[in-house]
């Protein structure tokens, strides 16, 4: 029998906290009939957000084609959509039953450089889009190509969302932190990359590409112009490439704030040597389709014989399921004026993206109420990274303890903290250290995903929940 | 910018010839206006296979669940899927939208162990069920995370289905070949495995599992009971693990032949030890539904720790897509006597199996009447790997170069053939050397899939290509 030492170490190393021992443990209580509220991960619809009409009636119509002949069902349906479900079967009649070529269907990666062109106003091809199963898959594809050799390594924020620590980890590769500045609305600092980088340099390390997470995850920072342009100059001085998240581009919620793609920016200081991936999915934003594993990554400055290879291992992996690769196109492609869809699409649209800014609020109001206990309000994506203090149990003395005994204590502290709030109110939080964070500090980070009643209640549970363990620990 | 000689050397040296050179071709000249005949590939409804009808209604209704409030549409439906659909939404309400647990829908992965239960009579637990985006990224898993050692292989057929050997070197292990025997039908033969076993141990190389394909991928063969039997006491003997991919269960053609599977021959052995990997997939069968990327791995005889390690792989990737999940419950629940589906679906099933069945034999009999060809009927999947002659040309001595230059002389010969006859023909099939062969014999694989007619097209064709190309090389 195969017996787990004999598993890869690289696998028995990775850690992914967003689905680790609290998550396994929330899912134990829902079997036993608790109502678990899962703020643990990015799920929107899990937690009640109701998909978009449009991308739904198209994949209805796409999954049985029959539909399109029967004029009592078609008329249950908005025209453009039935035009666009036969347009779609016109350009890939082979519907969603076959593969696609590897790297995805023709029009639809043509669609996608084209949201590019007219979000950014800079030229995109075709050629540089794979469509992958959520941008997941994209980000893997980068990671596992780029490490070349055991030293290799790639920079990442801390806090970060854990699938780059975990790939990382999982390939073999090293995982260089370098801080976001919480002080700061999460920014990045040129300071804190290159004592990174530098720090890197010195024990060894070659440092292959820099991860940013824009608009952040846990952090919901939206990056400013001058500090994405700071950041290609950073990467530009030492040649490593730029791997930018962008899947919460569409999640931006700070009045005064915008979201600027590395792409854009690129073009804008006339950037053509330096290497940039960057991704985008159907998960975030306003779609919130996790479940259909839809996305992009978007290859600049890239000779040919690297396309290839890129090309190739999607190959591997035969193609994205075309389900998702349809649900990127219209996410690519939504309806537009003069549709008859459009009006219920604008509706749908804004109203989740202003319940999302308003939840974000409500939540940092209530947070920031609870003693020892701040977060500023996120200004995008879907998260808050919310800073707790504990009280230290008498007879213990962080200070006195070694750099990593302090380390393990404070990672303990703020996973039974999650655990405990957990056991006590339903809520599922992740622990800061499963993102990484400041030494000396606590976080857990929540979405602010549930419905907004529910966020107020979460909000009365977490004050209550915090008072009575921070009371206990006090007296310890 | 990043250059390939950047680039990992793993990923580099993986070959993933189903989907090389000779596709990429295929795919410029489609371009120029040719109708190009995709052989090369396991694609059913790519040529023009129809999806089975019950599979897509309870897509349709689960992508826009508003179509079950309205009467008009459901008079379209047989009743038993709009139960269906109506109980999947009950167990699962996220629908197609949300995240599921990592692991795949609980009550999906019930169904699963209870088909397994249904097929073999044997016990099958939901908890060894991991459901996956088509078969081939179970097998990933099962391969990412067995190679522990630099010098770990995998022991994979010769021929091979080329996932196995790129997806070993994308994670650095080493490929340990075994032939399976043509003269016997392909096959395995216990000698074979242990000449394979012993040369890697001597070679310094150490086998961890056993890759066994069956009905095999490219040669159709079904295996015996013996055969099956055999092959477990060998690992048995050795303790290494099996991985075995059985994609094809339900394409067994051959009269007399019978599908056996691994977890049932373990259990008529009462192998309680051993540990056994197994994969299924909605792409082959009688669904052909391969752009849905839908499927599951069961692991039997693991330790908790080891399964625990699977779970958390899972958990990395977030889970399997959504639309693949429910196509995988449909696959392993379909319709039941009585049901209003039951009819149609039998009727479709077995449309697609006996067509399936006689293009096997269509092709096998035009290919032997062509000089210098033969094919035995495969037995089962939905490939033949043809076995041909080509002239040596003047000047030209194999027998004196070294086995290395032969073998490259072999390698070109297959594949210049199969790129010439993609020119003249529009026919794109895949060479024998991506496969893997015996040394001094030419193949090509070619799937049966494309209809009947243009089956008979294909002989044809293929005939007069085969003579004008031989009568060529002779005069050379």
């Amino acid at each position: 029998m195969i017996t787990r030492d004999q598993l890869n170490e690289k696998l028995l190393k990775a850690q992914y906290a967003v689905r680790g021992p609290i998550v396994i443990r929330a899912q134990e209580l829902e079997t036993q009939g608790r109502k678990i509220i899962y703020c643990n991960i990015g799920n929107p619809q899990a937690l009640k957000q109701k998909p978009l009409t449009y991308i739904r009636q198209v994949l209805s119509l796409l999954e049985y084609p029959e539909l399109l002949e029967r004029p009592e069902v078609l008329a249950q349906y908005p025209k453009d959509l039935v035009d666009r479900a036969r347009m779609i079967l016109k350009k890939h009649p082979h519907g969603t039953g076959a593969y696609s070529q590897s790297v995805g269907i023709p029009f639809i990666r043509q669609a996608a450089a084209e949201f590019i062109t007219k979000r950014d106003g800079i030229e995109a091809k075709k050629e540089n889009i794979i469509l992958t199963d959520g941008a997941s898959k994209g980000v893997q594809a980068v990671l596992l190509s780029l490490l070349k050799k055991e030293n290799d390594g790639f920079m990442i924020p801390i806090p970060q969302y854990p699938l780059y620590s975990a790939s990382i980890d999982l390939y073999g590769g090293k995982q260089i932190g370098y801080f976001l500045d919480e002080a700061n609305g999460w920014q990045l600092s040129e300071a804190a990359l290159v004592q990174s980088y530098e720090s890197a340099k010195k024990s060894g390390i070659n440092p292959v590409a820099l991860v940013v997470i824009n608009p952040g995850n846990p952090t919901g920072a939206v990056l400013s112009k001058e500090n994405v342009q700071m950041i290609i100059g950073f990467a530009k001085k030492r040649n490593i490439a730029i791997l930018a998240d962008e899947v919460y581009q569409e999640n931006v919620y700070a009045s005064g704030k915008k979201f600027h793609s590395f792409a854009k920016t690129f073009s804008e200081l006339n950037e053509k040597d330096l290497t940039l991936f960057s991704v985008h999915s159907v998960s975030k934003g306003f779609l919130g389709e996790c479940g259909h594993r839809g996305g992009y990554l978007e290859l600049r400055n890239v000779p040919n014989d690297v396309l290839a290879e890129f090309v190739k291992m999607q190959s591997i992996s035969l193609c994205s399921n075309i389900s998702g690769q349809i649900s990127t196109y219209l996410m690519v492609a939504p309806p537009q004026p003069g549709d008859e869809s459009y009006e219920q699409y604008v509706k749908e649209r804004d109203g989740i993206l202003n319940g999302l800014k308003r939840k974000a609020e409500i939540l940092a109001e209530g947070v920031n109420k609870i003693e020892g206990m701040s977060l500023d309000v996120p200004q995008g994506a879907m998260y808050a990274f919310v800073k707790f203090e504990l009280p230290i149990p008498k007879g213990v003395d962080p200070q006195g303890m070694s750099e990593t005994e302090r380390l393990a204590f404070e990672e303990e502290r703020d996973t039974a903290y999650c655990m405990s709030l957990l056991e006590e109110t339903d809520i599922c939080v992740v622990p800061g250290s499963g993102f990484g964070q400041l030494p000396h500090t606590l976080h857990f980070r929540t979405t602010f995903l549930p419905l907004q009643e529910e966020i107020e209640t979460l909000v009365a549970q977490l004050k209550k929940f915090h008072e009575a363990y921070t009371a206990a620990l006090a007296v310890q």
